[in-house]
């Protein structure tokens, strides 16, 4: 048995800060930099970065929409150029970064509110698989298994990788439960640590409705804007090890 | 004889368009393609490098302050970390749009208020120097003879190539005669070519005051963002041909 | 009889021109004043109040998504208190800019993909009608007949104008044919002229589909950011002139 | 013996959130709330607004430059006729802000580089000027004595009001020892205390090279954006009440 664990880093930006980058890169094994679009400064990545490199975790280009003031989390009909064009340029940006500290960009995963958008949304799916294949098509995506995006990707010769949220519940589709939603987000790291270990061991979690739901992930996502991201990640691995699952990026 | 011509392309921002890049691309042999810090969103800016590389015109990075209000034209006290992270950063976002049309970044060009202060800022000519040794340090950079910049550039290594501007008035020491002097941009097309002429033959220029300043470029400006700019091009290159002066990119 | 004639101004950015602002508020008796969110900073705006107020034409705030990437043009799910707070800072914004050259903000309208939403999205229009309650209870609010918009201000006791639009196709439901749509735009200015005479006169216009809609509109919109919107305007006035039709600001 | 204590406040934005500004509303008597251009989304000015409210403590609008980045703590050169719109449209839009909450901005205050540099800049102090005239010419202004700021204020016909710094060494000659510098930032809040006590009862202060200062300020700030912020303006007025100091806002 092996996983990977992902956290979303470098979410500061100027003179505000967010997330305890330092401690996350302890514990996962890929980071998720933000490119610049809806959080994170150059120097906010360029440290991100180094971090990373210092740490032997993967960094990812978190691709999101352009909306700081959202921090990514307002959908937005972006035209499918725009969002290309866009992809393109946060997942450049971000390479010219990794490389200055001797880093790489590994993987590309979407953020936010794009990536909840493309589970559906064909139309914009397509336009930041054109964006990867444009831009890095040797990269791997990351994405909720069943959504519109790792199946385009895959179509398009993209190598895909299936994402579970350690911390967030689940309908019987496999969607997330939205935020808005009573229950959406689960806090307690056993409860927490113990769903992973059933997604790692069986494939399997229980959806909010107690119907069970395949997953089979590749890596699981430990959020990294919430205060208590560090310690469920830290017991989160604490129990993988126990069991005896391998934690090993994917990429890079 | 022989030099290269270079225009500021790129320069649109969402529904606002600026200069005609198609135009100025039929006569120039450089591109200086704004990187979305102080103008070019990056649908413009595939744009721009896609009609550049049909063009055979070679692409560098416009890089600026982080200033779309001020087109990157006020000077801003921008710490050396992050100039040099912004520096980064603009020039990978480039390259991956470039790369994503076929093309390639050729060389780096700062913008504005930038190019401006580097010529005596030494704190933000070496900040430069860092971004571009450590995002591309096989680039050559594109500044004014005798700045801080491209002696800073040299002293570490970089491929620093003379710029000229056709079409603004020089101070005794070389330096551009400020815009907001009366006389600082010179409108009449045959008098700019006459003045670049010279600058190509001679390696001179008469200078604001009638004394003669030695430039000795290896490429001229001819702006982008005044109506007039395509006209002046034209006329230039036509002067330049007959006369027997090669026009060719200096990279890339 | 008696109309309206509205137009958006102030959309320029910065470097970035857009629009002949002078020449249509020679033609228009209410200029929509972009407020820095979607268009417009803070000098365009003062520049378009002074030059509104010179021209007796009343000046409206017209509050825009938060993108100027995107020219507020993409929509946006914002939360409803980030959209109320929005438009309050907007409306605050422009009316001290027109203030500060003598004038007043004297009636609110929403923008673009905001403008579109609120037709049919209840909360973002609700959001929108208790921003400007908060902010300036006493303005009228201009938008689409039948919107959702329209009947929420109306029920918390705001005065409403029906706007009908001089150069867009209708739907049979009174709703604008998407500018995705072939024949969505009308370009003609004696056809576009003679539509607007019968609006005024009958109350009615002629759907896509041949089906007649009513709209007895107190403001006719003529666009700004078009080349021709100048054209069409000045052709719009003559014909209604001389159809006996007063041309008269609503409010303010 | 009578002192206004003022903070900065209303400086989250969107995601971030940056000081306490419950804590220090239950301190100060005036809070300089962000306006939008360096910090401080409308929301978040809106929430610290109520707030105020709620406190009884008096609004002032932090303008600042448009620099979300770099927080407003890099100087730059803003042309004037954009400098006073910017400050016009800022005013304006917290104006509209806490007129929705009930309240009233009370008095006008610049922020980080801006307030630093009309120090001693005429051009962009008078611009400043110009911009509150324009906007809210009854309105006091708050700034560092001796500055070309409240002089042009002064001759202007703006009521001044004069500042200290709680936890900011001074030089001789009244300006700020400059933050890069060794001592510059003062952290014991009993030195703070009795500093500030001094400069209350005496109207001096001791400069870093030991000279005294006349200062006899009518507010004192106690920043907002540090995390010993709360704990020094706590310390600072239980000294103040101890002494029989009457803490009182000076406007509004």
């Amino acid at each position: 048995m092996r996983i990977d664990l992902n956290a979303d880093c470098g979410e500061s930006f100027g003179a505000w800060r967010l997330g305890d980058d330092a401690a996350l890169l302890d514990v996962v094994t890929s980071a998720n930099v933000a490119c610049g679009f809806h959080a994170g400064d150059p120097t906010t990545l360029r440290e991100t970065c180094a971090a990373a490199v210092a740490a032997g975790v993967a960094i990812g280009a978190q691709v999101g929409y352009a909306d700081l003031r959202g921090f990514g989390r307002r959908s937005m009909d972006v035209p499918a150029a725009d969002l290309t064009a866009d992809v393109i340029y946060q997942i450049g940006a971000l390479q010219a970064v990794a490389r200055s500290v001797g880093g790489t960009v590994d993987y590309v995963k979407p953020h936010g509110a794009l990536y909840n958008r493309i589970v559906a949304d064909e139309a914009q799916a397509a336009a930041v698989v054109e964006g990867v294949l444009a831009a890095a098509p040797d990269l791997p995506v990351l994405g909720l298994p069943g959504s519109a995006f790792l199946r385009i990707a895959a179509e398009r010769g993209l190598r895909t990788v299936r994402e579970a949220f350690a911390d967030r519940a689940y309908l019987p589709d496999g969607a997330l439960v939205p935020r808005s939603r009573e229950g959406s987000v689960l806090h307690d790291p056993d409860e927490i640590a113990a769903r992973v270990l059933r997604m790692v061991g069986d494939g399997t979690v229980e959806a909010i409705d107690g119907s069970e739901v395949d997953l089979t992930p590749d890596s699981v996502c430990v959020h990294g804007d919430n205060p208590s991201a560090v310690a469920v990640a830290r017991r989160l691995r604490t129990v993988l090890d126990g069991a005896g699952v391998a934690i090993a990026r994917f990429a890079g």
